[in-house]
């Protein structure tokens, strides 16, 4: 029904713009219509707050009586930080509830839609579902890997430098780039540098032009040392501010100044950051947006730990620089890293390729 | 007059696909349309061969008395391999002509339509102008500073490399990336490679699938030796086929089995460099499609002598592997060569960003 499609359209907007605030829930849109017409909306509110269902069902009211539900994820059955959605979808008497993907928290799994059904309420599932399940993407690996998802993001030349040999790279890519990675942060849990970064750039690592919403920092080092004079140990009130150290007797969290000091306990580049994205979803922030520089991106990506790049091309050439990638070991031809699912993006003379790698591992790692 | 839009652009098209065969003329399309209807087509014959408005005027007959002709470019008034265009518009009776752009060869410059208007001819320019000056980049380029055009194209992995750490290149694309390639060098007087690909590579330098036309082939080299196993010696009878020395006592050119060997006469790398596009216009090889590799790519950019960027991104990341451009001294952020009118294309999940190259040498050669 083309209704459907308009009103599941409606739900997944809601949804886009409650993205980047309800860590580590979902970003789920919904929306009542009874008789033809939107009679309640919502989505999901910061976490602890309520589900997007319960906050379409309170604005709708007594419409809600006969009414169908939109709904971008499948309604909870279970208990969590709130009352399960399905009890709450039953009681306010909505006859039909057409939602676009089932929830992966194996806790609900097809539960939720078999105990509507029920209850005679009629549930049709599948609407949008690539869309819907793309806007979750970090959601759903993390739930069902109980790891963080990673993003990397780096901004290169060309010929693939983050930075002229003299360490300078203001600015690679223009403006309007720029402006979408505020946009890319607000979507992620944190945001993250290694320490070379934060000691080159000082960067802010901030979301600009959005009130109210603030991702957390994290830096990659080696040791527990951070420049007092840095604008991350400045303002580390502002914000969660977490400095991840490789090494230490245990993997254990120690608070200090303000900040943060995750010790992964382990000493090897790889496994200390496979146990960090392990520390990170543990710890609530089930998404990173990592942005280099060239040690911590290679380190990810050599670990097999990224799930989504974003790889922006200023059009310059430098001919020597800073690589953006660098393995401690090429990879030959047949064992290369492909991106998949590739998506092109213009901004001004600057583009943006994303796209999901895959690792083809062979027994060792990249 | 939206009429003359249309046809003007159906002279274009003709231009188009003449394109890469008129070496070292321009590809030109001419049209002649009387009361509506077109009555004569032509598109510039290969060298020596008649202009685009002798053949369109041929094929018109006496119907072009009275009649409109639409050419790509101002019609010649001197006398070259053939007479001039404007002696037989004169005599054929046609009433208006209607071109695109001004002639940039010194001997027409507006000429060709000051010798019209003085007969009672009706003359119009500037209708495509933009797209009519791209079609022909290379030949105004080459005319105005009596030197070939370049065209630089790599394929490179995301990160830069355009082989592996153990050499291999196959392949970095996908099929369809590889196709307009060949569609690039068909539409280029010549194809070059530096020696060093011609050993990693055998490459054969052709255009597939477009019988009757080959391109030149060029092999960069500091000295004269070129395998008598490789394609490009074996195959020299089937095209023109050129070694190009640096060095040597003077700049002149031997020939031997069948191969053209160019000595520039200067050992200084971008010297040398400059003194060969000054010898392939004048051996009317007006534009040069070079396909790497690192070394010959980046002495070309170094030189500031590359016209047009034709850069292909296969959607994989190597780590490490070869560079596809590595200077002798890298650029810094604010000196670095910058792509202006950039335009992208996608092929699969490759893509190809192309643009022209602006130097900014400060004094000294990046």
């Amino acid at each position: 029904m083309d209704n459907d499609l308009y009103f599941m359209q409606k739900a997944l907007e809601l949804a886009r713009v409650a993205k980047g605030r309800t860590f580590p829930n979902p970003a789920v849109g919904a929306i009542v219509v009874s008789e033809g017409k939107i009679v309640g909306e919502g989505a999901t509110e910061p976490y602890g707050g309520p589900h997007a269902e319960k906050v379409a069902l309170a604005r709708a009211g007594e419409n809600a009586k006969g009414a169908s539900l939109y709904v971008t994820l499948e309604p909870c059955c279970h208990f969590g930080k709130t009352p399960p959605c399905t009890e709450q979808i039953i009681a306010s008497g909505i006859k039909r509830v057409i939602f676009s993907v089932k929830d992966p928290n194996p806790l609900v799994g097809g539960k939720g839609a078999q105990r509507l059904t029920q209850n005679g309420i009629e549930v049709s599932e599948g609407l949008l579902q690539e869309q819907a399940t793309e806007l979750n993407e970090d959601f759903f690996w993390s739930i069902t890997n109980k790891q963080a998802w990673v993003s990397l993001k780096l901004a290169m030349t060309l010929d693939g430098k983050i930075a002229d040999t003299a360490g300078s790279s203001k600015w690679i890519t223009g403006e309007s780039a720029r402006e979408y990675v505020h946009e890319l942060r607000r979507c992620h849990a944190a945001v993250a540098v290694g320490k070379g970064t934060l000691q080159a750039d000082d960067p802010q690592l901030t979301v600009r032009h959005k009130k109210g919403y603030s991702p957390a920092r994290i830096i990659f080092s080696s040791d527990n040392q951070i420049s007092q004079n840095s604008y991350f140990f400045l303002h580390s009130a502002e914000t969660r501010s977490i400095v991840v150290v490789s090494g230490g007797d245990s993997s254990e969290i120690k608070k200090e100044s303000g900040i943060e000091f995750w010790f992964t306990g382990l000493t090897d580049k790889i496994q200390s950051l496979q146990k960090f994205v392990q520390m990170a979803y543990q710890q609530n922030l089930t998404s990173i947006f990592l942005e280099g520089g060239q040690r911590i991106a290679s380190g990810f990506l050599q670990a097999g730990l990224v799930n989504r790049l974003y790889l922006f091309y200023g059009s310059k050439i430098l001919g020597d620089g800073k690589d953006g990638i660098s393995f401690s070991e090429g990879l030959s031809m047949d064992e290369c890293i492909n991106l998949t699912g590739i998506r092109q993006q213009v901004f001004g003379s600057d583009f943006l390729i994303s796209g999901v790698p895959q690792f083809k591992l062979h027994g060792k790692r990249p």
